[in-house]
C-alpha cells in the first residue's frame, strides 16, 4: 500500500519521533524555559476538516490530471515553515488551493496554462512542498488557485556513464532518483535537509544547497542543462559542459521560485558513488579560534566534503557535545583516489588551531569502504562521512529536526531556522550580532530567555553561510506573531550587516521584506521584464520573487 | 615614455616576432603549403591612414574625456580577430568609430549615456579591444560611434586578506591588476590568452576563461559582486561567498558582452601566489587513449591545474614533439598544501592508459618554490607550472601565437582558431569530425591542403572544450571571404552536432549565426525584454548577442 504524507506535518503518516526522544526534549525543554508544564495541541484529522468549495470549474478535457479531493486540497495548502507548521495544528486550512493538478505530460502543463491565462487563474508549481518561506502558499487573493504537483515526472530517462551526467525528471524525489542511480553505481549526490519530499525540479528552481560543506554541493553546479515549460513555449538550454555563450540560460531559470515555469527535465552531473571515506570531529573550547581553522581549511585548497563547525550550543541540541565546546565536523571522501594525505593536512591545521579531535578519527579505506557498499539508503550513506561517534548523533539528529518542528509546535515553543552567508572578515562579529539580536528580540517579544544556535553549513574560500537555530516559549496562543518579530529582527539585523537573506533556502513570500533591500532595483526590473516576456498572463507563482 | 599599442596588429609598437623564428615559421609554411614565395603585405602607417570626419560633435562638457585623434579612432576601429587582422593590414579603416571615449568616474559614464541617449549616438564598450569574435567594432550604420574605454578604472581599491578577495576596477589590464596584487602576495591567477591586453571588465563582460583547465578557472567563478553602470543607472549586487536568493544578478552581468552596461567594479575571488608546483608532460601514440585518460582524470576528483591535451599536429606547431604523438600536460600547483600524492595518482592514470612521462616530471617544493618565488611576471608563473621542457616551448608558443597571426596574414596564410564543448561520450567523434569538415572545407574553398589541430583547453568532470587552429593557402587577396567560408564550414558542423559556438571566446557579432541557433529562442526574448529595461534608448553595442 502507498505510504500517504501527513497533510499536517512532516513526512508519512505514523511516522514521528520515538518516546524516549520525546521524553529528553520535553525534559530539555522545561529546564530551558523554566516551566513546570508544557501545552498539547492535537493534530487536525481529515474528518474534522472543512475547506472552502473550490472557486473555480475544471474543464472537461483536464479533470484526468486534476482532484478537488479534501486531502489533496489540504496536503497543498502549504509548505513547512514554522508557520505552516502552526496554522495546520491550529486547523487554518483557510486558503487552500482550489484545484490540485498531476499532470502526466508536458501537454498537460500546456494546457492548464491555456485554462489559467483564459479563466484568470494563479497557477503554484509545487515542488514537493518543502519550502519553508512561504513559496508555495497560495496568495490571498480572488483568483482561484491550482497548485501543480509533477509527482508523476519521476523517471531518470537516461545515463550517461561516458560524461557521468543523466536526463532526469523534475518531480522525481530525492529517494527516488537515488534508488534508480543506484543499482548503476551512480549518485546525485545531492542531499538537502529535505531530500525525502522534495524533488529535483524543486532543488533547481530554488536554487537549493546540499548537505556537502565546500565543492559542487549546489544545485546550480550540478545542473547541465534545463527544460522549463513556461506559458509561452519550452526553453530548452543545450547540454553542455561548459560554455562562454552570453548570460548563461541556466542561470535565469535556476532560482526563479516558480515564477518563469515549471522546471520539467534536467540534464544533471552524476557521479560515480563514494568508496572511500576519512573523517574526524574536532572539539575546540574557543569557538573563534575554531573559525579561524575553517577558515584555513576553506583556503588551504584540500577541499573536505564536509568541514561543519556547530557551536557549543548547536553541538548540544545535537547531542555531540555538552555544551562546553564547539565542534568541527570534518571529512573526505573519494570516488576512488585517495584523500588521505589531503585529511591528515586539514586535520593538522585543526589541530595547530587548537582542535583536539576526538577518538572517532576513522581514516583508510576497508571499513569505510563496506560501510560504504552496504549503506542503503543514500542519506545513510551520505551522512556516514561524518565521524563515528559524533556521525550517529548527527545523523539521527539531522532526520529528526523536521519531526521535532512539528512536536514542538505541538508543545508551544517557537522553533525557527533561518540562514545567511557572509565573508570572512566581517563573519565572527556578524555572527555574534546576528545572535545577539535574535536573543534580545526573544527576551523582549516572550519575556523569557530563549535558545540561539549556529551552524556552517557551507563553507567557501571567501566566507561561510552562518544557519541559526531558535527556540523561544512565549503565549502558545501567540506563535506566529511571536515568531514572525524575532524573525523580524534577525533578518533586518542580518540585512544591515551585508548579509544575504537566504543562502539556500529560497526567498519564496516570507522573505521578500529583505531580498528587496538586498537585490538591485534595476535588477528586480529586469526580472520583472523577463517575467512579462515568458508569463505574459502572469498566471504563475504571484509574489514570490517580484510584486505580481 | 609610455610604450604605444600598436594600432594594426597586437601588442606594442616594435613589439614582434624574432627573425630566428619567423625563418623557421616561413620554412614550415612553404613545405606545408608547397609553394616557392610568400607574398609581403606591409602593415600601414599612420600617415597613410586617412579616416572619415567624426559624424557626430562632441559637448563641450565632455570634450575633456573624448578624443577624436586619429590614432586613437584607427586603434578602436577592430579587434583582434583574423578578419581584423587582415583589414588593418590591407589598410581598409573605413568605419572608424567616430570618438573615443576616456571616461575618468562614472559620472563621466552617465554623461556619455545622456549624451549618446539624445543624440542617437551608439556606444561601444571596449575592454582592452582584443575581442576575436566582432565584439567591439562599429556596426555598419548612420548612426554615430563612440569607443568607450575604461583605461583609466585601472586600480585595486581594496584586498580583503582575510577573505582573499580584492575590490579591483574595470578597465585595469592583465598586467597592471597582478603588479598590484603581488605586493602583497596575491594573485587573481586569471591568465587568458589575451592577458596583457584585456581587462577585467572585459574578461567578466566576455564571461572569458583562464588558461588553467579545471578549477576555477572561468571568471564566473571568480567574480564575488560586480558594479555595472547601466543607461537606467547602476547595478550592484552585494558582496558574498554564496547566495541563494533568485536568480543570480551577477549572472545576468557575467557574459552580457556590453549590451546592458559598462562593469566598472567587481568583487573578485584572489588567492595566495603558488608556492609549490608539480609537473610531467607526457607522451601518447595514441589519441583516442589519451583522450580517455584525460577523462579519467578529470573524473577523478583529484583537480589538476593542467590537464591539456595537444593532438599531434598541435605539439608540432608548438614545437613540443615530432608530430609523431599527442601530449597532456599535466601539473598541480597549490598554495602551501601539498599536491604531490594527487600528482602522482593522475600519473598513474595517464601511465596506465599508454602514456609514456617524458624526463621533465618535476615534483616537489624546493625547486618549484624557488622558481615560483623568483619568478617576475605572473603569466612566467603560470606557465612554470607545466613541465619544464615543454614547459618553455609551450610558453614561448603561447605568447607568440597573437604576433603571430600577424606575421602569417602578412603573408597571407589564413590562420584562425576556433573552440567549442562537447561532453565526453561524443567528444572523440565530435573533435574528428568538426576536423574533417573544416579540412574538407579548407581543400575545397582553397584548393590545397590545409593544417589543422586541436588541443583541449578545459576539461571538467562531464567533457572537455576543444580548441582548433587551422592554417591555410588560399587567395591572398581573398583571405577574409576564405577564411569566413572555412570557419562557416566548422562552425556548421559543431552547431549540427551539438555543440557551442563559443567556449570562452564570447559571442560578439561574428558568431551570432549559430549563437542563434543554439540559444533558445524565449532565452533571446527575455535578454531582449531585460536590455529594453536597462538599455531602453538601445544605446549600447547593437548588434552582440541580440538584434538591436
Amino acid at each position: 500500500m502507498e505510504q500517504k504524507l501527513k497533510f499536517w506535518g512532516w513526512g508519512y503518516e505514523g511516522q514521528g519521533l520515538d518516546e524516549q526522544y520525546i521524553r529528553q526534549v520535553e525534559t530539555l525543554a522545561k529546564a530551558l524555559f523554566g516551566i513546570a508544564e508544557l501545552p498539547r495541541l492535537t493534530p487536525p484529522t481529515l474528518a474534522s476538516l472543512e475547506l472552502r468549495s473550490p472557486r473555480c470549474q475544471v474543464p472537461e478535457t483536464l479533470k484526468s490530471v486534476c482532484s478537488t479531493d479534501k486531502y489533496d486540497r489540504a496536503l497543498h495548502s502549504y509548505g513547512q515553515s514554522f508557520y505552516d507548521a502552526v496554522r495546520k495544528l491550529n486547523n487554518d486550512f483557510s486558503n487552500p488551493p482550489d484545484v490540485v493538478a498531476y499532470p502526466k505530460s508536458e501537454q498537460d502543463i500546456v494546457d492548464l496554462y491555456a485554462w489559467a491565462a483564459d479563466e484568470g487563474v494563479t497557477i503554484i508549481p509545487f515542488g514537493g512542498g518543502t519550502s519553508v518561506v512561504g513559496g508555495v502558499e497560495p496568495p490571498q487573493s480572488d483568483r482561484p488557485v491550482v497548485a501543480m504537483n509533477l509527482r508523476r515526472f519521476d523517471r531518470v530517462l537516461e545515463v550517461d556513464e561516458q560524461s557521468l551526467a543523466a536526463r532526469i525528471q523534475g518531480g522525481i524525489y530525492g529517494p527516488d532518483l537515488e534508488a534508480q542511480l543506484k543499482p548503476m553505481g551512480y549518485t546525485l549526490r545531492f542531499f538537502p535537509q529535505s531530500f525525502e519530499f522534495s524533488t529535483l525540479g524543486g532543488w533547481i528552481a530554488t536554487r537549493a544547497g546540499g548537505h556537502f560543506v565546500m565543492g559542487p554541493t549546489h544545485i546550480d553546479d550540478l545542473v547541465e542543462s534545463v527544460r522549463v515549460v513556461t506559458p509561452k513555449g519550452i526553453i530548452e538550454s543545450r547540454r553542455l559542459p561548459g560554455s562562454g555563450a552570453g548570460p548563461s540560460p541556466d542561470r535565469m531559470m535556476i532560482g526563479s521560485e516558480g515564477i518563469l515555469g515549471v522546471i520539467t527535465e534536467a540534464w544533471v552531473r552524476i557521479r560515480r558513488r563514494t568508496t572511500r571515506k576519512w573523517s574526524a570531529s574536532i572539539h575546540f573550547s574557543d569557538y573563534d579560534a575554531a573559525l579561524e581553522a575553517v577558515k584555513d581549511i576553506a583556503q588551504s585548497g584540500l577541499m573536505p566534503s564536509n568541514c561543519r563547525l556547530l557551536d557549543a550550543r548547536e553541538a548540544m541540541l545535537n547531542g555531540i557535545a555538552a555544551g562546553d565546546c564547539s565542534v568541527l565536523v570534518l571529512a573526505f571522501e573519494s570516488c576512488g583516489e585517495c584523500c588521505e594525505d589531503r585529511f591528515r593536512q586539514a586535520l593538522n591545521i585543526a589541530e595547530n588551531a587548537g582542535g583536539l579531535p576526538s577518538i572517532d578519527v576513522s581514516a583508510g579505506d576497508a571499513k569505510q569502504g563496506n560501510e560504504s557498499a552496504e549503506s542503503v539508503g543514500s542519506k545513510d550513506e551520505e551522512l556516514a562521512t561524518v565521524g563515528e561517534d559524533s556521525s550517529e548523533q548527527w545523523k539521527q539528529s539531522f532526520l529528526k529536526m523536521p519531526y521535532l518542528r512539528e512536536y514542538l509546535c505541538a508543545r508551544g515553543i517557537i522553533n525557527e531556522t533561518f540562514e545567511t552567508a557572509m565573508t570572512w572578515e566581517r563573519l565572527p562579529e556578524f555572527i555574534r550580532s546576528v545572535r545577539r539580536a535574535t536573543i534580545e528580540a526573544i527576551k523582549e517579544v516572550t519575556g523569557r530567555t530563549g535558545f540561539v544556535s549556529c551552524r556552517l553549513t557551507h563553507v567557501y574560500a571567501d566566507g561561510a553561510a552562518p544557519y541559526f537555530t531558535f527556540l523561544a516559549y512565549g503565549d502558545p496562543e501567540r506563535m506566529i506573531e511571536q515568531c514572525e518579530a524575532i524573525k523580524t529582527a534577525a533578518a533586518n539585523r542580518l540585512i544591515e550587516l551585508g548579509g544575504t537573506i537566504t543562502h539556500h533556502h529560497a526567498v519564496g513570500r516570507d522573505h521578500r521584506p529583505w531580498y528587496d533591500q538586498q537585490r538591485p532595483d534595476l535588477f528586480a526590473q529586469s526580472l520583472q521584464a523577463v517575467k512579462a516576456q515568458l508569463d505574459p498572463d502572469a498566471i504563475l507563482n504571484p509574489g514570490v520573487l517580484i510584486d505580481p
